[in-house]
This record gives structure tokens, C-alpha cells and sequence, in this order.
């Protein structure tokens, strides 16, 4: 009965602000955190470190493709040696802010369209886990349950992480439901919650048309971007509390 | 009778070649390794930082103001706390890298105007110690004998490591002659090697007029990036060795 | 009895927001655009040339040194024709992105730091007049009254437009007061109204102490970046109507 | 029974040198300019528009996907009106150095993956074409024969010069035979020399078995990064001129 909610942040860059930081680190247990490629510079990357580690909250590189424009959005096509050498790169560096800091690096979660690739395409998946693997074997590499990065996380020797989407509906596949379709992300506070503990209930992903996917799941990923995403993660956090989970850092998750 | 030779190196980016780095590294023990913010990317630092390796060369990162356009040549003017950010970030970065290659980062030295600037002015001085000193207080800095930086590496408490140069003049202040006035660069092997060993004879830096300042000398900087240079810096490592001296990575030199 | 009001526009970058674009486009008549080295992207310069064109607001380039992560408001050294050919560049882009909208570019303004360092320094604004004469000699400069950048584009044979701040108080050397010094911004809507008006009535910048400095004044700068400000914008721009003063875009002034 | 050779120019960068532009510019007629996002600074474009144009060659703008690293030959998806404005503001940069030369842009050809991306999809191809034609609807699109580029550009209703490949082997789709085949690029001077003769007097692309596809030809691309590449243009300029072909800039092969 212990769970941990996870959120990005750190991705202001420079004069221009994004997301409410501070909120959601009374919320989440874990953070992921840009390492300057889509979002964050060393000073943001900096200052989250340092009121992660003020709040509790275990810390998660997050690292992107080289694509401050798109936010890290855009797909791209990389050697894998390159890609492999980017992903160290910003691990790397988000490392050695937390050694600044006195804290230090647990976990790895890629973020925007190396994620979405790194979920589907196995080879790409390869990549990251290995840059993973290469900077730190002890770190946790925090991946979509049942997808292609999980499995890969898992041939690399990784601790891997299971993650599910508090706001979002899946497919019979374990993938989630493309945004261009019907009821693909949940906007109700009541709605996300029940989603979430029929997922915790039956130990598994329940599809849209409610097929159950066994999976172990170790993190909820909730967001700070949109109007009302902090209210309604600290709504299921809350109900979470209430239905007897506790709330504990990544590496507590896969202690 | 034990001296270490440092190097520029990785100072290559994407499809652009710069520098004659396999042969350097058969000259230098230390290699300073661009970080990508005036010259390197993650593929390769990777890759720079293997061959230093597989050659026996210590690895320092190198890390530079944010301006690949001017080479980290331009001088900045940045915010204390941005700097040190920066500087972390950088050395974050190449300590990823390292540990990647099953490595270990031992020294950092600044790059160009970053360099220039903190051999100059005390707070910025301090500025770049305290960076290095947060990421890992068992780093050694890397900096010019009797700079303003040398003082604030001791200053922060870290290990310094006093560098000089083999082909440059200096002033009565234990300052390089500025490129624009006569003698400033040595141009012929033998007079580069006299000039060395003469420093190395008198326990000090020998300026233009004579004038001896004492100082420690840990390391003589060598350049891969003129025509010539390496043929150079392959002379004068065989005169120094000739002349008794022992060639050794940087932390040997402070052990 | 006509007068300008410009503002920076277009200080979005790729997922971030920056700015009260629309707002303001309700009340300048003409718009200082990012070119993307300090802010703005391609898209957002298309967007915000569309979208000042439909406000019948005249069209600018605000052109800066290469420095995203730090809005422009870094000081750095470039070489002269690195720079001219820096602002050559920004002004060109924004030239295509004006053509691609059926629209003109009728001005340039230099941003932040770039701007500050040509209003004290004769060479560097020697520089940027030469810069925007390259491109097109029919380009209005828009420079602080009395500045070394005004005098810079009269050398140049430029038209040059003279602004004044709205909300900044003078010393009396025409220059603006630190903003470390008590009094150097105007934070009331009365206080920021009565300043302009009276500067209009002498014919000249009134400094703090109350010096008047005769020099003609083409347009007022006003701001959108802080909270109030496009309601400031808005009172000065309705009670300078009221005063008899007609609005009119930069060209209309110079005509 | 004229032609003209096109060739890609200013692909240095900051400190870095690439290509070998001042022999090239004594060969070819027409030059495609790096706009900065792939290869090329300001001072490298405005360097390149004045010896082009000192060498009567015409320019051309040569834009790309954002990303140095990669030398602008990584895959990338933008949306379309992100990547219409990216095409139209390095266009816009490099007319705006041609302007500041006393010049004028001419043509444009798009770089590395983006050209490769526009001859295979027609949609990619068509908003590229659009781009073109917003900044200046008298600039001539240089597109591969036969390429969905090409015929984006008539859609489009530009003046489109349709070029060959003085190198490469073609298949019978009039596509260029992968780099991963036998015979995939042509090395003998005689060869390649063999090939363009032959095209051009057939009226057509030959592919490797012999199929002739009839197209006009305005343009043939010769190279100038690799060992032997510089002579093997200028043996085929020889050649051209020896047969009876005139060289002449792009704008005059569409007079």
C-alpha cells in the first residue's frame, strides 16, 4: 500500500517562466527534472534541485533531445551513438547539480518525443537504457508500464520503475488513447481519482473498454502545466491518504 | 624532477574538425576537455574522453562561457550565481561522461574568456572555485601560476595545480605579454624549450626582462591547434625528458 | 501635436509565454519585434508581424546579442563586423517575415544590452547604424534622445527617431537613473502621465532634479512585461488623446 | 546549350573552417549559402555573399532544419507553420546579407534532410514551396529533377530550376541510389564526367541500368568537402566548356 507521485519541473528557461514548482513539490514525492536540452538552464536546474531536496522529493533527470524550440516535442532522428552520448550528457550534468547541492541523482525518465519514441521503438529504447546503465547502474529508470522502455530498462539490468498516467485513458495495448480521440484525457478531479484506484485495485491498467492489464506499478504521473493540474494532483493525492496509500520516494518504491 | 604536460582537446563539434587530438595525446598526461558550451558535443566528449583513457591522460573538464559562435572567446558578462550554475553544469556533464568510460574526472580548468577573466578579477575567481569545489571537493584546479584564479582555488580550500605556459611570454606581473605587442608568442622549438626550462630551472616565472617570480609549477600547457604545435609540444616533452624530468598525469603531480 | 508609442513585442519563445502582445497592440503604433536571438521564434515573429499589421502598428526589428538563456540583457564583447553582421542577420529575417505578411519593416531598434552599451559607447552604435544603413538606408533608427546611438545614426545618414521612457526617471546627463537608485522607476499612472506631458511641453528630457535638455521626441516607450503595465500603457495613450496629441506610427513622424 | 553548376558554400562556423569556397567560387555559377542553422554565422554568410559575389556567381539561400549538431542531416517533424517560418526567416537573413553587399538573392535550395524530406512528400514539399514564394515570389526554387520538390514548386507557381547530381548514380524512380549501394556515388573524374555528358545529351536522367527519363535540366550539383571533389568540379567545368556548354548563373538558365 505505498505508491509515489512523480511530475517534471524545472522547465523555465532563462526569463521565461513555466509551471508551478513550488505547489507541486508539496505534492509529488519525485521530481523530473529538464536538463537543458528541452527546457531548464543550469540556474533553474540549479534552484529545483535545491527546493526538491527542501521538500523531499527524490530526484529524476529528465532528459530530452536537443530541441529548446520544440520544447522537446518534435520527433527527431539521431545515431544511437549520439543519442546514447546526449542522454549521458544531460544526466550527467543534472548529477553533478545534485552533488552541488549535496543531494543525489535517483532516477531517469526521458521526456516528450524521446519518451513517446523510446516507448514504441525498441531499438531507441536500447539506447537510452544503456546511456542510463552507463552513467550510473544504481540509477532507477522511471518507464511507462508494459512499454518498450520498461522492457528495455529491464534487458539492461535497470532498476526500472512502472509508471501509469493519472489523467489519461489507455488502449487495449497499454497504450494511451491519442489525444485526437474521444475521452482520451480525463478533466474530472472525481473522474481521475476513481481512475487511479481501479488501476491500484486490480493491479493492473485498465483500458478504456476495460480490459485489465496486469503490470506492477510503482509511480503516478501527475501534471503542473495546465489550470487546475496542481489542484487536481493534490485532490488525488489527498484521496490517496485517505484510501490508506503512503506516499514515498522513487527509490523507497523499488526498495 | 616530475612535470605534467596539459592539453586542449574534444574541441571538434558535429560535422567540424578541429585539432590534431590523437597526437596530442600521445604528448600531454592531462587532457582538458571541451564541455559543448564553446566547442564539443556529447558525442565528442564521449569520444575524447576514451581515446584520453586508453592513453593514460588524467581528464579535466573544460568549461567555457555559453557561445559556441565565438569559441568561449567573447568575454560575458554573467550573474555570480549563473556562472556557478554554468560551471557546474559543464563539469556535471564531462563527470557523466567519464564515469560512462569507467573513468573519473580529476581536474577542471576554464576555457578562454571565462579563463582570461577570472586570472583577472578575484570575485569572478571565487566564483569558479566555489562551482568546482560543489560538484566535487576532490577536483583539482587547474590555473595559471600566480593568478588571481590559482588564489581562489586555495581561497575555496581545493587543490590547485599551477600551470604555465610554453610559449608565451610574460610581463613583470607574471601576466602573458598581450598577443599585440613584439615577443608575445615563441615561435621556435629551441626557444620555446629554453624558455621552459629555464622557468623550471629557477623554481619560478621568468618574465620578458628577466625578472624571476617564484612559484610552484605543476603543469606546462601545450597547443594541437597551429601548424606546428604538436610537432612542438612533441619536442619539448623529449627534451624534458631528456633533461631527467618525468612526464605525469595531474594528480600525481599533487599526490 | 503627433507622437509614437512603441513597445517590444514578440517576446514568446517556442512553449513559452512572454508579454500581453494583443493588449498592447491596442495601444502602440509601433512594435519593436524579437528576431530570435534574444527571444521570439521564427513562428512567433510571423504571428506577431500578422497580428501588429492587422492593428495598423508600424513594424520594427529589435535585434540583439546571440543570448536566449539571458533575454539579451548580458553584456559581451564582439568584434565589429561580427556584430554588424549580427544585426544584419536579425534585420533581414524580420525583413522576410514582414514581406511574407504583405508588410514593411520601417524600423530598428537595438535590445537590452546591446542597446544600453550603444547608448554610452560611439563605436559599437557607429557599428549598428552602419549595420541598418547595410540592409536598407530607408530604415528609421530608433534610439534614445540624446544618446550616443542617436547621434551614431545622424552620423550614418539615417532618419532617426528620438524616444523617451514613460516610466524612467533622467539624470541630468540625458541618462536614465539606476534602477539601484531611489526614484529611477515611476510607478504611478498620474506620476508616469505628468512626466511625459511635461517633457512634451518643454520640448526636452526633464531630469530628476529638474534639468530640461531640448531635443526633438518622436515616440515614448512603454512597457507590457509587468503586471499593471499595459493598463499604464492604455491611461498614458488616452490621456495624451486627451491633451490633443494624435497617435501616429514611427514613419508618419519622420515624414 | 548552357548549364549551370551549383555548389553548397559557407558551411564554416565561428572557429570552425569547412569546405574549400574560394577554389569552388572559381567553378561553379551559382552558390547556396548556409543561413545559419545548419552550418554558417552571420560573418561566414556575409563573407560568402561578398565573395560570391565578387566572383559573379548568383546567390542562393540554403536553409534547414535548427540543428548545428547535426549539420542539419537529422530528420526532424515540425509542424508546417513552424517550418514555413523557419524557411522564410533564413531567407529573409540571407537576402538581408545579400542587400548589405549590394546583391541579390536569387534562388533558394533547401539543406541536408529537409531537401531529401521535400522531394519525397509532397506536403513537406508544398510548404517549402509556400515559404519560398512569401518572402519573394521571383525567387527561383532549385529542386532535384523530377523530385516532388520540383513539382511544388509549379504548384506554387515559382520559377523552379531543375538540377542533377554530377556524382550520384540514379534509380529508375529518378531517386538517388542510397549511399548504402554499390555504384551509389561515381569517383573516376572521367566517370562522373561520362554521366553529366550523357544526361545532358539525352535530354533526361540515365539511371544505373540505362532508363532515360526525359526532364529539363538548368542545374548540375558538384561538391566541394571532400578530398578530390574541388578538381573533380573544375575538370568537369573543363569538360562542359570543351563540349560547347556555357556556363551561366541560375537566373539566366530561366531568362
Amino acid at each position: 500500500m505505498k505508491i509515489n507521485l512523480n511530475a517534471d519541473l524545472g522547465e523555465s528557461f532563462g526569463a521565461w517562466k513555466m509551471g508551478e514548482d513550488a505547489a507541486l513539490l508539496q505534492v509529488v514525492r519525485s521530481a523530473n527534472i529538464a536538463c537543458g536540452f528541452h527546457a531548464g538552464d543550469p540556474l533553474v536546474m540549479r534552484d529545483t534541485v535545491r527546493t526538491a531536496l527542501a521538500a523531499g522529493v527524490s530526484l529524476g533527470a529528465h532528459p530530452a533531445y536537443p530541441d529548446l524550440e520544440g520544447f522537446g516535442r518534435r520527433p527527431m532522428t539521431m545515431a544511437p551513438a549520439e543519442l546514447e552520448a546526449t542522454v549521458i550528457y544531460q544526466v550527467g550534468a543534472l548529477a553533478g547539480m545534485a552533488a552541488a547541492e549535496g543531494g543525489r541523482l535517483s532516477h531517469v525518465k526521458p521526456h516528450g518525443a524521446l519518451n513517446n519514441q523510446a516507448c514504441e521503438d525498441a531499438a531507441l529504447a536500447d539506447t537510452v537504457a544503456r546511456a542510463v546503465r552507463a552513467v550510473d547502474r544504481e540509477l532507477i529508470l522511471l518507464a511507462p508500464a508494459l512499454s518498450e522502455l520498461h522492457a528495455a530498462g529491464e534487458r539492461a539490468g535497470l532498476r526500472v520503475a512502472a509508471e501509469i498516467f493519472a489523467d489519461r485513458a489507455y488502449t487495449d495495448a497499454a497504450t494511451l488513447v491519442p489525444r485526437s480521440q474521444p475521452g482520451a484525457v480525463l478533466h474530472g478531479h472525481d473522474e481521475i481519482v476513481a481512475h487511479v484506484l481501479r488501476m491500484l485495485a486490480v493491479g493492473g491498467i485498465v483500458a478504456q473498454g476495460g480490459k485489465v492489464m496486469k503490470t506492477p506499478m510503482h509511480s503516478i504521473c501527475v501534471h503542473g502545466d495546465t489550470p487546475g493540474a496542481v489542484e487536481s494532483a493534490r485532490r488525488l493525492a489527498a484521496r490517496l491518504l485517505a484510501a490508506g496509500w503512503e506516499l514515498r520516494p522513487l527509490p523507497e518504491m523499488l526498495a
